[in-house]
């Protein structure tokens, strides 16, 4: 029987396939006690090997996806598997108490996952435990006969549905079988919702039923444009949605005839459409969607991909091969935004009541200025292969702007005494704490260039952590107060002649594009798959017309009244 | 050999006593086998008679600073002390295990804390858990024969040294004897901070060192009004703070003349001098020190300081007592802020990454319009028996103040309806998240009056919680960003003729006041003890000397660069 519900619309296109639930089975089981030793001895062999089997093919499928580096994982799960010791325990348990096999795997792994993760200090030990809790839910599997879902041996085409996706299970997707998301938390801005648009998979989030609702096998629609689900469709539905989904693929693909073009607005006026990435390996699609610059470089992923503080030579490539890449496009990084939401397993940072309006980002940087200081140099350094900009997170005060530009330019002084080649750098900084939108006119004239990160600065204007639900309603980038704050950074920066950015969620969402152009904002930064939507939005706005739109929004009281005023003005 | 060190001046004065380390002492031991068990329970005896004899005197003294109610916690100590049931296990420990009383002691009490504990769903029983483990700390001192510090026993002059005072910490405090307190930990805006302000002790927080630096007995000098903190001071020293202390007194005496005259600048514009309150019986200092108003009662202690939800009665009976002691004076009555860092422990909330972007104030209340509607009806019925102001606190949107107001008209018809007796009331929101400050313009158009809450509103603006040691730099209330949102808000307040007042810290900072004297604000409210300070520094203000400075000040660039200009003009 049909069923429909509704969600956030989080990654455009509309997907129909089967569901896949990628939902832990029940594992539970009771403790029994056994006659024969050999044959529950037998089980354990059986569910060892068949569990090596799977982690094989899983092994297989992350190399081709992901490359060597990320699929190493699986085999240090293949060792324990074909530990003697570990199965060896195994079966004396078996055999001393008389066990069935689940007991004795689940006494047996239990034990060494406490001991190591009784070793808190150390990193390797702690993922070891994370191993043998991963294989053994496997094995586990084996001997109940229950099966395990996992995303890597999908083989058929399929809308994943799950309770939440996490940033392990989104590398294993195979863009080839998996369709659609679907799950039951999240929000646009999650990083599920993230992912599903850097891999131009539609999706839909925060359902609250998807798991609930939708059984393995069944038929189901996607709709990431509306944020409708649909399913078990009639014959009838199917075929609107089918349509509906070729619609949008001709549709991405008349966008895609704007690659080589540049941004302008329909009466001639030329905007920078640059695009977000957080690691060299995102350049493909920034590439095949024609960015006009790498308008954010998220430069915590070096550090959090990592398992040391990545070294100066490290950086320099990573940061060398994304501005080569660009071929004289200019390419905006932003030193490290740690903290917050964002851990590193080998540098422990304190624990906050509230991390957010804690100590992270240039806060870090200022404080701990050896690492801060081993950033500038790998980006001076990299400066010399095209043209690199740098600009700092979390700016609040002036005084903290001018402690960090006094550290590039005693780094930067350094390595011209040393004969180092380096470009020009333009110097920056995100505007994301409300105290610097306020204050733009000052910080304008010593900055080269503002980049709005709009996801923080909404936050933090609002009181409200966009990643809690309860109050998720005042995630509002069109309250006008929001407006107003933007306006005034463009403002400030244009009185002092100076480039505005912006690489926030808002710079590539089509209510917000239009007040954008309106308010002359010169650069959009967004991912990469929203591009060319937005040039092709870009070229049916008028900067005049738009310029009345946005006065009119600023001078609106709610953001629901902005977006009936875009929705009025811009069809 | 006298010592010096620094921390932050948190509370008017200056204070010459000997310390006072309140300090927890080591209560660790050995387990021992014991030969004589007679002996050992003697012992047993002997420290619950002592400790009895402590919570006895600690108890007398706690009802005649605090009251009965407020003493009751001792009563339930002594029970504890005295149960048979409790020392016949201690004693039958003893002859069963031939341990020592301290061991027998931990074992059984441990053993109750943990069984009382586990029954997390009951309020009563963790309390009674939180009941033994301080009675056990007291036994095991006469045990050890180690002196519990009890800051009820202090009976001669002192200054009181600790890391951190805690709420009941400042309960026992008695005024007569604690001339000072002194702390390692801790801001301006600490708890510890405020309290001492409202009693009136000179205090320094915030040292890193004091329980370090300061031994028991030894004589300390605390410098309230700098920060400076001189431990065993040479006669000389001895001699000018003993002569400062003595013109800081002559000051205040001075301050006290002020008591019933108004609040007027040197050129004669009257504004108006509140006080902010937590519950009646902070009404003597109000009235003790000649307020104008109540700017700010803190409604949520009400709910804090109750072990259910307080009825309506109740908060009727709390709000009129407050309305009818100001005799006509305007009362502004803050409906509920739970949530953030304030808990109940009979409605639990929901954890949360980020408390203070979290669901909290009106969020709640607009989602729990229960507990909402039977505060507003009280508050109602309140308004018959004086001058009684409603504002709402944490307000993002306008669409959250029209829900809010429309709760309360309707809460208002019903009560009409019944015949309830009932004033005018103005209705008016908190200031105290950025977006909010940045379309005031429009608000102004649908409120009686803004208050500004500079506490939150500086935490937000900054990106910043001021809890955070970390991140305290970053809390600069003179920030020209802090200065110019708080410009616009009274500005906009002004353009629509409505009235604008301030509850937080800046309202008595001798620094603000001059600043906002310029910018107009209409009314200051501030914990009681500063208002007479506030008064005598307003009548040698010039306003329209003050709005220049503001303007200055309004086009600074740091926080250092408006205290720079404000020390030059006002000296």
């Amino acid at each position: 029987m049909t069923k429909n519900f509704k969600g956030i619309a989080a990654s455009n296109g509309v997907a129909i396939a089967k569901a896949y639930l990628l939902v832990d089975p029940e594992l539970s089981f009771e403790k029994t006690v056994i006659k024969d030793v050999t044959a529950e001895q037998a089980r354990v062999d059986d569910a060892l090997k068949a569990s090596s089997k799977d982690v094989e093919i899983i092994k297989t499928k992350a190399e081709q996806n992901l490359g060597a580096d990320e699929a190493q994982v699986f085999e240090a799960h293949l060792m324990i598997l074909s530990d003697p010791e570990m199965s060896g325990a195994f079966k004396q348990k078996i055999a001393d108490e008389k066990v069935n096999a689940e007991q004795a795997v689940k006494e047996v792994t239990d034990t060494y996952v406490s001991m190591f993760e009784a070793m808190t200090d150390n990193a390797y030990m702690q993922e070891r435990a994370a191993d043998i809790r991963d294989v053994t839910k496997r094995v586990m599997s084996h001997l109940l006969n229950v099966s395990l879902p996992n995303p890597a041996l999908i083989n058929e085409p399929v809308i994943l549905v799950s309770k939440d996706l996490t940033p392990s299970d989104t590398a294993q997707l195979d863009r080839q079988f998996v369709k659609g998301i679907l799950t039951d938390m999240g929000g646009r801005t999650a990083h599920a919702s993230i992912m599903a648009r850097t891999l131009e998979i539609p999706a839909v989030v925060g359902t609250d039923v998807a798991t609930k609702e939708v059984a393995s096998g069944v038929t189901v629609i996607v709709d990431g444009l509306t944020g409708d689900v649909i399913v078990d469709p009639s014959a009838e539905t199917l075929a609107i949605y089918e349509q509906k989904a070729t619609d949008y693929l001709a549709q991405r693909a008349e966008w895609a005839l704007l690659k080589d073009q540049q941004s302008v607005s329909a009466d001639g006026k030329h905007f920078t459409v640059g695009a977000n990435i957080g690691a060299p390996k995102d350049m493909a699609a920034v590439l095949n969607n024609g960015a006009e610059g790498v308008g954010l470089y998220r430069t915590e992923f070096l550090y959090m991909e990592s398992d040391h503080l990545p070294t100066e030579d490290e950086q320099f490539e990573a940061y060398k091969s994304v501005v080569e890449q660009m071929d004289g496009k200019p390419v905006t990084v932003r030193t490290m935004d740690i903290g917050g939401d964002k851990h590193l397993d080998y540098w422990k940072l304190p624990e906050e009541e509230n991390p957010f309006l804690g100590y992270r980002a240039i806060r870090i940087s200022l404080d701990q200025t050896d690492i801060f200081r081993t950033q500038l140099r790998a980006l001076i350094r990299a400066s010399a292969f095209g043209d690199l900009w740098i600009m700092f997170p979390m700016i609040a005060t002036l005084a903290e702007f001018r402690d960090a530009k006094k550290i590039y330019l005693d780094e930067r002084a350094k390595l011209e005494a040393a004969g180092v080649v380096m470009g020009d750098i333009k110097l920056g900084i995100m505007i994301e704490i409300p105290a610097a939108a306020v204050l733009a006119d000052k910080f304008a004239k010593e900055v080269d260039f503002f980049s709005i990160g709009t996801n923080d600065l909404i936050a933090y204007t609002m009181a409200a952590d966009r990643g809690n639900d309860r109050v998720a309603y005042l995630y509002q980038p069109y309250n006008p107060s929001i407006l107003r704050l933007i306006n005034n950074v463009i403002k400030a920066a244009h009185d002092e002649g100076k480039f505005v950015a912006m690489c926030g969620e808002m710079a590539g969402d089509p209510i917000a594009v239009p007040l954008l152009v309106g308010m002359g904002l010169d650069e959009f930064s967004m991912s990469a798959p929203s591009i060319l939507q937005t040039r092709s939005l870009m070229k049916k706005l008028n900067t005049a017309d738009m310029k009345l739109l946005a006065e009119k929004a600023l001078d609106a009281e709610t953001n629901d009244e902005v977006i009936a005023l875009v929705e009025a003005t811009v069809k």
